[in-house]
């Protein structure tokens, strides 16, 4: 059998009664917070579920033999952070064991894509989540700003999910440079939009134009960014007490 | 204080530690599970916080006086199932405390929102979410079928959530009874789409024609949908699976 288990949107405390009574079942424990940096404490979590904890490397994951191995002679836990299936590298491993014939449990926990209601936002007002990855020398997509464009043009908000390692800062710079190239008219220097860092720890939620955001300091990563679609009147008031 | 928390998706076991240590602090423990049924049992949930916790009618929540009341004389928690603001109800409350000077703290947990991501199918690829409610006499609104046509001629997936108390056999009736009178070439008995039921309990996944679907017994409530928009061959793989 072979648990997929998601540690949630912080901390290790974030992790379920499910997913622990889980690794406790289980032989062999590995865990990777590489796709989705969390601030979980490996010693900590050791401690939670009374095992040793094997953390795997990018490469380790991306193969996912190490885990399907695993599982084929003994029950074994895969931890991942935040949701067990919000990156496709995990999609990838759960679709691999099942079709070697292992049995596969996925145990869900808290993930940004729910969490950012804590926002006010209604969850059924956002449109296509995107992913803001650092422009190379000879790649910077204009896919991020087309599809936030899209959102907006029918009135939806956006939940941008930054690289890793990105600040909502260079997030900030990185959106006005598309602006500059595309002029779309999606965003200037006054564009009201929502920064939140470490969303599930002490959640900080600003609510401001891009110039002022530019220049906060909005502490630990992650950090991720709302792009306003229509708002409810709701929506409006609670964004209010972000200001 | 108050802390708004979520249970998780389907048991009491899928609430977080941090849930659980937060009800322990608190001097009073309400709970509604309307808005979003789950499988939570009171009376385990009771033991995990080791204190008596008050249900609240539909009523008392959307009022929201006797949460905040409580939260304005002493630490107190409101657990609610799915994640902790799923629902525009909660969103309220939380408001509601803020405005009335009290601190809130959210604690997040896993959720329909991100736990479909169990077909295999990715989460951001997924469009605008839509509610379906039942039609009533004089009030068959047209909206949840053009948000799912928005979404399709975008490419994008629709995870279609269903009124409570209702099954994906009565939604597929109402999906074609919407194509026959808007027409728009979104529905047909041929149509391949997905039916999740007690996703993170025995998570069910069923992937077939409406046709087939809606002779199908999914068993226990709640049941969702999911209408496919353009297909990555790695969705398309997984969703094999499910056939």
């Amino acid at each position: 059998m072979l648990y997929l288990i998601g540690t949630g949107i912080h901390d290790e405390k974030d992790m379920s009664l499910k997913g622990i009574d889980a690794c406790k079942k289980c032989a062999k424990v590995f865990a990777e917070f590489y796709t989705c940096p969390v601030s979980v404490n490996i010693t900590s979590l050791e401690k939670m579920v009374g095992k040793k904890i094997t953390v795997l490397d990018r490469k380790q994951v991306e193969e996912g033999e190490v885990v399907i191995e695993s599982a084929k002679k003994q029950d074994t836990a895969f931890l991942v952070g935040g949701d067990a299936l919000s990156a496709t590298t995990h999609t990838e491993i759960m679709l691999g064991a099942k079709k070697a014939g292992i049995e596969v449990k996925i145990i869900h926990a808290s993930s940004i894509f729910t969490a950012i209601a804590e926002t006010g936002l209604m969850l059924y007002k956002f449109g296509k989540t995107v992913s803001l990855p650092f422009p190379q020398k000879g790649y910077f997509p204009a896919t991020p700003y087309t599809n936030i464009k899209e959102n907006l043009d029918a009135g939806l908000h956006t939940l941008l999910l930054l690289d890793i390692g990105m600040t909502a800062n260079r997030a900030l710079e990185i959106l006005l440079e598309l602006e500059g190239k595309l002029k779309g008219n999606v965003f200037s220097k006054d564009t009201k939009i929502v920064v939140v860092a470490h969303l599930g720890g002490d959640s900080l939620i600003k609510y401001d134009a891009i110039e002022n955001l530019k220049k906060m300091d909005f502490g630990a990563l992650p950090h991720s960014i709302v792009v306003l679609g229509k708002m409810h009147f709701h929506e409006a008031d609670v964004l209010g007490l972000f200001k």
